[in-house]
């Protein structure tokens, strides 16, 4: 795909409207053959007649909506506060500029295709219909993201002599121990309440196999932990086993909180996936598309209820004045902590509403290493290493295997203290602690980086965190429009925080515009 | 990279030899940066001083052993069987023919960078240093192998209404009972001799994370399943979650016995890879640097000691003749199965050893399918259905996502009874008899397939069979020479079936061959 073929499509999009770039796209080839069937927000043509729609916000939510309302045959705008669009869908490179409240960081990284980071969503579960079913119908390319590696590491400082052990090591063990455990309570006859004596023999079976017991149904450690020393597999004579950690110690670490069956939860399950070349793919393809309705620099000054329809006063981009639209309907995907500070026109319900949605204050730190020493030292593929330090997480990429050098995640934190640390901290404060703490996983850690950005959502503009605290109870309050304004955004889903949940917030909100202009 | 400059270096090959070779394509940035440590075979440059090893078999092993050696000053010959290289590392694509004493097959898959299959090995995990660092030396891209996917099905015809259950059930459910189960017995004071007051309440407290269990610590279901019916995630509200599967039924079923921890054995544990494009690229990329010291077609006759070395007759490829080569060693990495029947001078001991090793009748059958229903109709997104039935796995492609059509792996069985009834049907049987039973775990799967291959490997001239029982004794043995003549292949190794057990062999051989040479 040439950039003047996509040039003579936006320009095209400039005189003709979305729905013709939309046309020319699917002749050319370019939007996807397959049907994104889970991905269709079920309008049909022209039923928008015109209709006009200003649409706040051009992250993944604000522009779904645009791309669904203007095949439908609706007039859309979207009003960006910043100057790109994307919103928490935020892929970094060498050269580019962090904005935050107070600080702005150039990214020093090299360039190169697989030298990025995504520092908002890094990963699709393979039952997010919707955004893959975008990803498909904009050929989007695909490749696995891992969560779950056992050769990560967990790192608790206070237990195994503050040294980090190996996931399949953790993993293995915790099982074994449970096995024996319930063997010995199944053998001793303490469950026969539970299970019928047939029942009773097949657990125990069960038991050996699942936690890798020994015949005498002791957990002695198991090759699936790994072997001992340097030695990482059979090789041409089998190794020693690595001896079991201890059980004590695996109960009194944190590593069965949560982290140890985080691959377990629904959206953490594999399959997951990422595009090739960093998630801001997903962003560019809608841009391709509905860019010629962006408005950029143009922040909401005002969300106002007229007798027809609504009244959005903008901050004009690069003039120092505003400006106003008015429209049938607005769908506004505004985080909430910076919606609430918005004058409106909005019930005191809504109101109330959006005021009490708090957001987590995320911190992703990134760095560039001048070689990926934890493939080459340390046989690590991607995933994740866990730590009870503030850092949280070590995100290893799972792109560029075996290439020269790396994006390392060195930080990510959803903790609210931790969080609000990293937060207040200066960049270079950041990659500092950063770096000492992850001197702790990795020693010689701090050597091997070249660069490092860091970025902590609770102070970006326009944003102002990560995603909803996924208690607060708005989701269900704010998937009713309030009059001619619907709200969308993973802030109106049960996913927070989830490209998933902004694209179903934005289907929701064209559905119910769409019924209510044909029910006229 | 243009084959002319892959010609030019080839014909280079043929007349400067491999050491020429290397350097040239390390000159021109071919042969990757990094340096391969694991890969090293440990020779110093030089030490061959001339001397000559023929190499029995152009496999990995075989293959790895003469690249090795040439960098080293040995001159090597390479006599192998087939009309390729690559031996087990095989990978089929339309307009390929596979043959099978009996019968030969031409693969009518469409052409597409996403339509082969691996019909031998298919997987990488992340400790097969030697394996990867050959793939990091030679710049064969790797991308992510998924063994364990939850949107994968369980299926067995006398559980569950004979219905395929999916993985995020079988492993969450099996979970949960479990920690229900030990959670009533260490509540029930049953386990006390074996944990202190302080313990029991931490086990307490992880089992109820562990396994999802409620607050009073019983397992009622967990979103970690999935929700009820069509509904894969929360989306706008969440769900109801799953009833959990009957406890019963999951012990009765057979997904404990080793399916279910499946991924947690160490070489099937994540991160897994496969070279982009095919497993064979790394069996291209040996062959591009040792090819021009192949002879194909010339399978071995006789292997014969002499006074100052071996002596081997091998049928010339092309002629109806014998010819011989004499050299100071000989690498037979010739598989026991095909081995044991060659006239040769071994010690009555090792001929013992090359007969006792069994090989198992492993069979792959691969279907092209119209469209990828599994990820359309299933988010399936590559990973592995297990099914009670003789094909045993469904494996769905872990490559190509979201393109037009897609190559699946219809069976992949290695127990000897399903092996060998596979083995004994005509290709078009075999074909018939896997889509009957896949039609079981996706109704409508016959309708969906436009073409199918199978390869029985016990059936394969010069192979009969995929890979040497892991019970048998031979490794060890085999790991001495006999006289002039080193074994390799994955059967000298502790990681039969593993291109890791190939390399690690060769390298043995080739070290204890430069041993004896400097020793001299």
């Amino acid at each position: 795909m040439s950039m003047t073929r996509r040039d003579f499509i936006q320009s095209l999009g400039a005189v003709a409207g979305v729905e013709a770039v939309h046309r020319t796209m699917q002749a050319l080839g370019l939007s996807g053959t397959g049907e994104a069937r889970a991905a269709e927000a079920d309008l049909s043509r022209g039923s928008g007649q015109g209709k006009t729609v200003v649409i706040l916000g051009a992250g993944i939510s604000g522009m779904a909506a645009a791309y669904e309302l203007s095949k439908a045959g609706y007039r859309c705008t979207i009003l960006e506060a910043a100057g790109r669009a994307g919103g928490r869908n935020l892929t970094v490179r060498g050269g580019d500029v962090i904005e935050e409240t107070g600080g702005r960081q150039r990214v020093a990284f090299d360039r190169g295709d697989h030298l990025y980071a995504n520092l908002g969503p890094a990963r699709i579960p393979y039952h997010h219909r919707a955004i893959l079913g975008y990803c498909k119908e904009f050929g989007v390319e695909l490749e696995v993201f891992t969560n779950d590696n056992r050769a990560a590491l967990f790192h608790n400082r206070e237990r195994f002599g503050g040294k980090p052990v190996a996931a399949r090591q953790v993993v293995t063990d915790t099982r074994g121990y449970i096995a024996e455990l319930l063997a010995k309570a199944v053998d001793g006859d303490a469950l026969d309440g539970e299970l019928t004596g047939e029942d009773k023999e097949r657990v125990l079976e069960m038991l050996v196999q699942w936690g890798g017991l020994d015949p005498d149904r002791l957990y002695k450690g198991s090759d699936r932990a790994g072997y001992r020393g340097e030695k990482l597999h059979a090789g041409l004579k089998a190794g020693e086993v690595n001896s079991p950690l201890d059980f004590g110690d695996l109960l009194k670490a944190d590593f069965w909180q949560y982290k140890l069956h985080f691959s377990h939860f629904l959206n953490q399950n594999p399959t997951l996936f990422q595009p090739v070349g960093g998630m801001d793919a997903i962003a560019k393809a809608f841009e391709r598309r509905v860019g010629p309705l962006i408005r950029y620099h143009s922040p909401t000054r005002q969300i106002r209820k007229t007798p027809d329809g609504v009244r959005i006063v903008y901050r004009q981009g690069g003039r120092d004045a505003d400006g106003a639209i008015d429209a049938d309907f607005a769908i506004c995907t505004i985080p909430a902590p910076v919606l609430k500070d918005i004058p409106n026109d909005f019930s005191r319900e809504t109101q109330a509403v959006i005021e009490s949605v708090e957001f987590v204050p995320a911190v992703k730190v990134a760095f560039q290493a001048r070689r990926r020493f934890w493939e080459e030292d340390h046989a690590i593929y991607g995933g994740i290493s866990w730590t009870d330090q503030d850092i949280t997480q070590i995100w290893y990429p799972p792109y560029g295997y075996h290439r020269d050098k790396g994006i390392i995640v060195g930080a990510y934190i959803w903790d609210e203290k931790p969080g609000l640390r990293f937060g207040e901290m200066t960049p270079v404060e950041r990659l500092r602690a950063a770096t000492a703490e992850g001197e702790r996983m990795h020693p010689g850690y701090a050597a091997e980086m070249e660069s490092g950005v860091s970025l902590a959502w609770a102070r970006v503009p326009f944003q102002k965190g990560g995603w909803p605290k996924s208690r607060h109870k708005s989701p269900e309050a704010l998937q009713k429009p309030d009059g001619p304004i619907h709200f969308a955004g993973d802030q109106v889903s049960g996913l927070p925080g989830w490209q998933e949940g902004a694209v179903l917030g934005a289907h929701m909100a064209v559905r119910a515009i769409n019924e209510r202009v044909l029910a006229k």
